[in-house]
């Protein structure tokens, strides 16, 4: 029997499978897979990651795309200081792609992010596409939130920022792939061990910075009805300061936080680097770096 | 602030959202959805619904293809016999694209199908595609599976077939959207209640008829290994015989069962048309319609 694509859906499930289903539980094979129920609350988001748009495939390749899209998936689960648990992957790509070297970058960040594949779909379309959706368990010290900043909490980031925005840029210049910044486009990570160590510190309020400090400091401020005064943005290695505050795609998580000492504490005891004081949360109007209002500057999809 | 991303998210999300968070629950709004754990285990699966692949959009309007993305999404949760609960939906698409009307399809077919939106995302693309991840409670009897047919069961479908592959010819040959056999291509329904049903009526062996039965009977009979004797094959109105072959996306569920007036009867009981009785299973190495040997027959994506 010719089924062709029967049989890219079994290689595929090959590729990405790893785990063992429980007693009950169905992963791959069905019309949907079968979970038990988790006994904390579920953390669920949907990302897509378009060629072109998300990774030019001129500069990195198939794998990275993969890996790239479900990392930047798990980031929005370590935005909410939740564990990783499942992953399903709804793929579409022109014929010829190299589909086998795409879902072993997906397999490889879901190992490496501590989620199971437990299903796919993979359709013909015109450039590679990757929707990601990520399942995880909230953390027992709740959730962080984009709503929960106070005035007076110290802003914290995980990591310097701008390496994704200038490996883009090295890249194009002509550095290795390898260049850590070029990796730092390609090879984000999610910073799951921060968030869950943020919440352990008694975090409440967190996000992950996809677009950029100079956008998404404004959507915590928004959510949470505050203002903010930054004082100092740490550049990465290789990077611009115009990189480090809206280059965007650093997936360093942005928290606020009153016990600065316990959130240092938690991340040393987690193997994490020290968190980095940027500035703290100011009353609603105040929107400063540096002591200069600032507008949103960050990346952003045109429609 | 010029932020038109973040104000389309919002309108997006003014047109999606429904239903209100219990106590601990956040929908749309936050890195991720926070979504309070179910006492059934889940059921998990995902699609993508790709302009020109999967709806043609000289034919059919943007509306209608976020309307198909779901439905055919719930079609998986429909298929394993289970309540479909939660929503989340990637969307890509090029500038100029009417995003409120294609999130508009997409909540119409959430709300029929029953359930809640809880979380997106929308990048730029160079074609409108949908990627639709559903969750939803598994049955208490057990959810249908594609490896319980047992030789001797009734093969039995939901609903005449051919009527999504017969709307599309009739629309290509300038028959108007709103004729029956055009709104099965563009508006296929999720057999939600038959698969509730048939678990009731003690079913355990189903799938739903997304690439035709030509190619769906194979995989039953795959998993199950098993054959089957197929001794009719009902017709839509305005159908041929080989688009109820082959044609696909009818969405109409394939069981497996035993007990054929258990199955009447809760169908009756659920207010669903009778179910149609195709053929029985047979041993394996018995692929038959009407007594000759059948290969595959249906629509596969070309890679």
């Amino acid at each position: 029997l010719a089924r062709r694509e029967d049989l890219i859906h079994k290689r595929i499930a090959a590729i990405v499978s790893g785990g063992s289903p429980r007693d009950g539980e169905v992963f791959i094979g069905d019309d949907a897979a079968i979970l038990l129920p988790p006994v904390a609350p579920l953390v669920m988001s949907t990302d897509v990651c378009v060629e072109g748009v998300h990774l030019d495939l001129t500069l990195f390749t198939v794998h990275d795309l993969g890996y790239k899209a479900v990392m930047s998936a798990a980031s929005d689960i370590a935005a909410m200081g939740a564990d990783l648990t499942y992953i399903v992957v709804a793929v579409s790509a022109p014929p010829g792609a190299d589909l086998e070297a795409l879902h072993e970058g997906i397999a490889l960040a879901a190992r490496e992010a501590g989620g199971l594949v437990v299903g796919g779909d993979v359709s013909t379309g015109p450039v590679i596409q990757v929707a990601v959706t990520v399942v995880g368990s909230a953390p027992a010290g709740g959730a962080l939130r984009r709503n929960a900043a106070r005035v007076g909490d110290y802003l914290v980031v995980t990591g310097p920022l701008g390496a994704a925005a200038a490996g883009l840029r090295l890249r194009r210049d002509g550095a290795s792939a390898s260049d850590p910044s070029c990796r730092a486009q390609a090879h984000p990570q999610a910073r799951l061990r921060q968030g869950a160590a943020a919440v352990r510190a008694g975090a409440r309020a967190g996000m992950d910075l996809s677009d950029g400090l100079g956008i998404d400091l404004h959507r915590l401020a928004d959510a949470s009805g505050v203002g903010f005064e930054i004082a100092d943005v740490p550049v990465a290695s290789g990077a611009t300061d115009a990189e480090a505050w809206s280059g965007g795609e650093d997936y360093e998580l942005l928290l606020a936080v009153s016990d600065l000492a316990a959130l240092r504490n938690e991340f040393h005891l987690a193997g994490c680097d020290e968190p980095l004081v940027i500035g703290r949360v100011a009353p609603a109007g105040v929107r400063e770096l540096r002591g200069r209002t600032v507008d949103v500057e960050g990346w952003l999809h045109q429609f």
